[in-house]
């Protein structure tokens, strides 16, 4: 088996160079040279075996593409350009050498494609399930980042993509029902948000920002506590997804109920924990057309769902009938029941 | 037990407060604002139980400063100042909730010490040991960064410190023979270079660093290695080190073995794998009496052990009889022997 100095080296020869790299992987840490004008936004995200992958069921190129995403994810919700990764890694010392770089070009290629190279790292054997944590350090213009702290009461709520994906794939793999070829391909890359947080940023008139990594309702809670105001979200404008709707009719077919309590399922998705790696997004309503446009120009669904509101802490789901029922799901904790 | 939020809230809440941290923990990323004219250092270093420390064995104190130490060794190594750290953290569900505030005090103590700050994180549970990996950002003067690459023959080769020392500790405890208590207080925390690199690299004359993290005889190859030269190092001016004089008699008279073993016991660990978070030097010899002040008015042992030679990847201990042996120890390969 190669040592682990091999090991570096085998995967540090495969990566991209990056831009204003002065020193990269082989010295006590990397050299690196900001932007003048520019903050730097940083962020670490980890992948646990047994708690975001399973060894032998996912394959090695989504864990990649998935750990990409949690921390591109990230950044994209600071409105900031990725840049320099670092990698830290433990494994057991007989973990196969070609899946560990597997997973590493996948979350290498994944950064590249979004303009962030890999400038270093570290690998430590361990006698447990394998892990991998990135720090992504980012760019955005001086004093320009989003933050979860800026909704103001009648801002437009705005999620970009289909969020309930990710627990829509969950709970079908977890049934032992089949999910939809399209919802596995959509789970296992998720599409990154950089771009467009890039060109709604350059448009002017989001206010707060939060990504959506640990489910739905979770996250708004947090940006809602961040902004000091509540949100009101119309159940009728939630973005309808044919992907979680055949889970949602994957799940009640193998379960041997019937088709109506599909939606019910459907609906469950939008409050269970789940990392879709979306943006959240509070937006002046006097910016929103030029928000909308900037979204299509980045190819980005963007879909207004709701209100943010003056009630500080309330996130509401809001019925056609009127009716108001507090927004279910407390996000996925990793220390909840212990 | 406390959920992943509160835990995390509970470490924030006991940090101090970071310089040119424009949004701090609790966002989706941090974001900092680097000083014009510098250049961004930038390592990680993970420590995982059972490889690094020992549940019930090494105090919480112990793991942080030392995880703290590995990091800080890194920037030094770069003649960088440490800023800001980020840090990733796996653990079972079950784990004492107040162990690890005290791992993590201990290292947010040490960073705070030479100015860095925590400011994010993320904590996942894992069925495995636990593990710690931190991020650590520093700031150095553009283009000023030491690296490994620019040793040149005639260069004094200089250690900070005795290595060897963690070497000696963990061969007492792998014994089972009691360390030497003043032993255990410098492995348990070690001394940060940080100061002392800063006042060198204001002194001028450093041409190539690497800090002794996997063992001296590995590290100083990879210095070799990289700057494309050799070294001699004169047996007759290793640094004497009362500490591991005594931990070599104390596994001398633990083994039954006569004191005259002790001699041999004490010379092995300088070849073996041990973390120091030392710092070897090539300097410029034009500048050694200068660098010698810098050091001394910054309180840090340095010692001239040998030459920077011409003969390339050659690292070879020199007896006063001239005799020369290849210097052995490979440092530590956490995936060798895989």
């Amino acid at each position: 088996m190669p040592g682990e100095f091999e090991r570096i080296r085998a995967i540090v020869a495969g990566l991209p160079p990056g831009e204003r790299v002065i020193v990269g992987p082989g010295d006590d840490a990397a050299v690196l040279r900001p932007r003048a004008g520019f903050d730097l936004v940083v962020t670490t995200d980890a992948f646990v075996e047994g708690r975001h992958w399973w060894a032998g069921a996912t394959p090695a190129a989504a864990i990649g593409a998935r750990l990409a995403a949690a921390n591109l994810s990230d950044v994209a919700a600071m409105a900031a350009e990725p840049r320099w990764a670092l990698v830290s890694a433990g494994a057991p010392r007989d973990t196969d050498a070609a899946w560990m770089q597997a997973v590493e070009h996948a979350f290498a290629s994944a950064l590249a494609a979004e303009g962030a190279c890999v400038v270093g790292g570290n690998l430590a054997s361990s006698s447990g399930p394998a892990w991998w944590s990135i720090t992504l350090l980012g760019e955005v213009e001086r004093g320009r980042a989003w933050t979860r702290a800026g909704a103001r009461a009648g801002d437009v709520l705005a999620v970009t993509g289909w969020p309930g994906r990710a627990a829509a794939f969950l709970a079908c793999e977890r049934a032992g029902a089949e999910p939809p070829p399209a919802l596995r391909a959509a789970v296992h890359a998720p599409p990154s948000r950089v771009r467009a947080a890039r060109a709604l940023a350059a448009a002017g008139g989001v206010t707060a920002a939060v990504d959506v990594s640990d489910g739905f309702a979770g996250d708004l809670a947090h940006l809602a506590a961040a902004s000091g105001v509540g949100a009101d979200v119309e159940s009728a404008r939630w973005p309808a997804d044919p992907l979680q709707a055949a889970a949602a009719r994957a799940l009640a077919s193998h379960a041997g109920t019937s088709e109506r309590s599909a939606g019910a399922i459907e609906r469950g998705f939008r409050a269970a924990p789940g990392d879709d790696y979306e943006l959240i997004l509070a937006v002046d309503p006097a910016r929103w057309d030029a928000i909308v446009d900037a979204a299509n120009a980045a190819a980005c669904p963007l879909h207004a769902i709701g209100r943010i509101t003056g009630v500080r802490g309330e996130c509401v789901a809001v019925a056609e009938s009127g009716a108001r029922t507090p927004l279910g799901g407390a996000g996925w904790d990793h220390f909840a029941g212990a």
